[in-house]
């Protein structure tokens, strides 16, 4: 089959590899139909993971079943499904209580596995013709009839949705709250969009690309252009000098001040800032425990010099981590079929598979109008 | 009035001061009959924190109400009531939500007060004989009949048992939980008697003052002898290699190393390696958001060396802040009543008003056996 | 002043009466600029309450503050302010935990009062040129600058857009959820408009008044027409044969079947069935404890044949009572500036305080397209 | 093999039958070591079930491993493990949100599955020498080593423990509550022993059983005896006249009144008057709903004559439903394991499964001294 293989910093190609196939009983072969680009693969693609050459990308996945494992019941074959990037068992103490994104049982010795990711585990990516799917009666999320008229609204159910959507929750989120994001790459402008949805009385989104920023106004946000350094001024002014109700830390550990110095301590020591005493912070940029391709001392170790005191002093709390996709996808879903919400608006390139390269090159680069590449596997 | 004011780092006295009066149609006046030093008061007397010479210290007071304004209601002359240390007005944005912790209107321009304490607004403290009490309906906590014969339990309501009990909150602790308390002093006991009080299956309780873990034992928590360095260690060890299912900071950031040194990270960062994946963590021990007299550069800006990439790739939360004591004092009470907690096995040393210089410097030096002073100031 | 008074059933007038005042300092007199009719004064209207003659009615209003009590400290003359239906003083065991419709001290003997209802204290109502606000500092909701432009959408914060909200809150609402409502009057619009707001991916509304499922279906609701007793299938066809996730009493013990008899225990009876295993009905409609002139024998103690067996079975939950008001208010108003929420959409008439005897007498006969009147005093 | 068979109303016995054995990959075969009547097993018992002759009974089941399925991944053979009584598939709509006791598909057409349960689907019971576990990974609770010196206190998490904790979870229980239950049975006093592991302030358990009142004042609760139907009194003088804070139903649809007629409504109305405005109720005790031989005309149609006006004004709310087991097992196994908790001061009886026909009946009749029969199959 194809597949988009990592090949070092830098350099990634869509190459001949052995087809997926049924491993355990309870898999499902699924035969990839979209797949997108995520912007945490730019971490590998950049070479600031450990991620291992020859490794198949891909985390966002879209497809047919075609094949089912002996001990599969729910998930039959010609299901068009959505898969979580978390691979996750459904029985172990974390899966039981939904944290689906911290199994211990799918990536052991670790808490969390995903398709095609560095250190989660031993999964290929969906970049690909086809994938394996474990645990499939718990993973595959089964999509109503008709939902291939809308396959690039329901892929983004496989990470970028939920994760905006997560952001929110983390940060304690409630209607009628006035909400600031930073970033406004895909997983920023879905955390705008689910407030929206939720019911946020205001949703500040801070960049400094201006087509992204577009973008948030597009769906009712305030667009916060951080250009000339001064997102906080303009939060503050705009929430009665309190800040924002909560806030949501979409960027990560590769954040960049508004001179395009990378600063690791940024987004959270401004969200400290710019959010209101009481206020819940949702962190769902990637953020690494060791980084040693930073030019920074503290973010070679994995630490950020943040502003504790502050932090303590206004009574802030923060949540982080991956989005347990499966706690949201299917009410986010339920939105999709019943025309409430429609994340495909982020999208601004569908490619075929085989011109990956292309969507990796251009979407690392930030270039103007590159939000999201969507990749079709089809014929 | 008789009044312990402050004089400067390391020096308070008893001095005669003019009497607490009313001064608001919504005060009332209290004589007080219990009134206890906090660990918190330390930072004022170490000459670590702005306070001002003259002010009248304590905000841990008890005693009986001998006026009442002109407006107040609910609250009878006669009445013994527990006051928690957070002066709140009951009816601004925040305390209307229960972040009585957080009023806007008691000290304006800041979120929160409290009596006789650094920048929270210009409330005398209760070591003193009488004490003015804002918002008095809001905020007296009237004690059931027969109190007086446990008013060293009851005292504890206004502050360091809410404030344990707050830490167990914040940090998600639920019934059935393991979990680490950093910090045998008496905040951090009153955290581990919450947790074991909400059905904790184990708590930890860390330290290297071994007075204080004898006491940690004796409510039936697990000791965690830190002189070695070893907590980490031994907490890994009793919890699977998982670490606890939830923590809490109860020193704050004047936090020492096991050999002596001030580290102002360690106890957040032992906290994220000894806390589960998933896992929560309050922060209830104080941090300040300037600390101009700290060793270490970070610090001063109120910063610290955070270990956000592990934070995060555990997927962990923290909530942090002072206590809205009225959160949790009624029903801390009833247990009280019920004879079902007792705080006061926290108490080392009842000393008389007058006494409170050597109560506080014994205290500071954390002199073996020194864990709580309860000041009285009855004929 | 002149004011709505009850005289008896199905008989209300506008009478001089004496002018309200303030009685202690915690009080604010507001001069009404818009009070509403609410279903609920229907019920005394028709004689089905305790509700003695001479009463004045009306507990939806909104106004600006022309006197203040000696202790009010954060409501000011001038401000244009919306009041909850509900009286609560701020500082008792219920309205510290935010439950400010059971106040237990503002109806001594009683949990919860309100302004010109039947035994809910001894406040006069709202209809009227002049009201007293008790508990001022608590009570007054202080609307932002440019207020007096939405006057009619503020207005409905205080009582049946909270009331619509609470009954989704009870219901245990969340995004993507779909809700069944029973009721398209006033309150249950408000609840549909709710469920809009915070993200229900499908709202049905049942009723069988055509005017009022038109109003449904305008904000994007799915109407449900009950004429033909078929709301059951018809919920059930829609939602995969499991029922809604969640649920939404909206009428009352008043509630009548397509034939139009009463019959006190159908809505709730519907609700089983029309809800999902393990989902949530919450109940805002009003039901009393006793109705001796109801035609039903249980009706009479208060009681209603419950499918309690069913209700079990499904392992359904039930939240009732009253909307404590100030839990929702201030969100709401935000959504309101924000001009992200308009619930004035539901007004049909807008009547001189003269003319609300026609008001009562239309808006009672549930006569065509009369879905909400509003009274202005205005000059 | 030996199991206990259902002959007919008031009629079991131990017979030989085929052996259980694993149907599908999933499975795994448990040979039963400890098994416990339920108090929910007399209803079958008293033929007011539609369970069929031949039935194998028994629910609260315990035992080892001894083959495992093709696809059972987790559990081993040799585990020890402790079986919900709910089977649950751990992957359908209802058991991703935690609801496992309505698993949507092992028990199609039905929200809920059940081991030797009428209409929980075609699974034996585990009064046997052999039990078939579906879906072992997920419904397994693996014990810790050292779990067979305790087989008592961890059978218990197969149904009664987790029951009466689901009670006081229903019922919204928090530290320093006041609870009330009704019913001293096993589950019963399941719920008084979770309240006062979560740290109730005052437990009041209502029964008319000397001997079961007497275990309730053992593990601390105040035992109201019902005997001369005093227990409403009884209860609003214990609290202020105001009522608990929250109650437990744990009676069920044959409930008696103290004069020992069976009064279906009685405990739900009693609970109504005796929990506070604003309180939850947590029902665990079963509803039918339909009851054949049913008295009561309502109660045939599974109806109770309930004080829905005073609920409503009171503002309470009401949680249903059979226990999540999964959601508890984990967190009270902690407990148990920690010797924080130790249920099986609840048995009465340990007999071998030859003589469970005398169990049923004594335990049926509520003999004085059978709260709880256990039966041992081992050698």
């Amino acid at each position: 089959m194809k597949a988009v293989v990592y090949k070092g910093p830098r350099d990634v190609a869509v190459n001949k590899v052995p087809d997926a196939k049924i491993e355990k009983p309870t898999d499902v072969l699924v035969k990839i139909t979209t797949t997108n680009i995520c912007g945490s693969d730019l971490h590998m693609y950049e070479g600031r993971t450990s991620v291992e050459a020859g490794k198949i990308l891909g985390h966002e996945n879209l497809g047919i079943v075609i094949e089912a494992g002996s001990a599969v019941e729910r998930v039959k074959v010609g299901d068009r499904v959505c898969l979580p990037f978390n691979i996750s068992c459904g029985f172990c103490e974390n899966c039981e209580r939904g944290f689906t994104g911290f199994c211990l049982i799918a990536n052991p010795g670790n808490a969390g596995a995903a398709y095609g990711y560095a250190e989660m585990g031993p999964y290929s990516g969906g970049q690909a013709e086809l994938l394996r799917v474990p645990y499939a009666d718990f993973n595959c999320l089964v999509l109503p009839p008709g939902a291939e008229e809308k396959e690039n609204d329901y892929v983004m159910l496989s990470d970028i949705f939920p994760t905006g959507y997560h952001a929110t929750e983390l940060a304690g989120m409630k209607p009628g709250d006035s909400v600031v994001v930073y970033g406004a790459g895909p997983v920023g402008l879905m955390a705008a969009y689910s407030a929206m949805i939720k019911g946020a009385s205001k949703v500040m989104v801070v960049d400094t690309h201006k087509d992204r920023l577009a973008l948030a106004e597009k769906i009712g946000a305030i667009p916060i252009d951080h250009t000339d350094g001064s997102c906080i001024d303009q939060i503050l002014s705009m929430t009665n000098g309190q800040g924002a109700d909560c806030g949501c830390e979409c960027v990560g550990y590769q954040c960049h001040d508004h001179t395009g110095h990378e600063v690791p301590n940024l987004t959270m020591n401004n969200l400290v800032q710019s959010v209101k005493a009481t206020g819940g912070i949702g962190v769902v940029g990637v953020f690494m425990p060791e980084d040693p391709g930073a030019a920074d001392a503290l973010a070679k170790k994995g630490q950020i010099a943040f502003d504790f005191g502050a932090f303590f002093t206004k009574g802030q709390r923060i949540g982080t981590g991956q989005a347990n996709v499966k706690a949201y996808n299917r009410r986010l879903a339920n939105l999709i079929a019943a025309g409430r919400a429609s994340p495909s608006f982020i999208v601004s390139h569908e490619l075929p598979l085989d011109r990956a390269q292309e969507g990796y090159e251009n979407f690392d680069a930030r270039k103007d109008g590159w939000t999201k590449v969507v990749l079709k596997t089809g014929a």
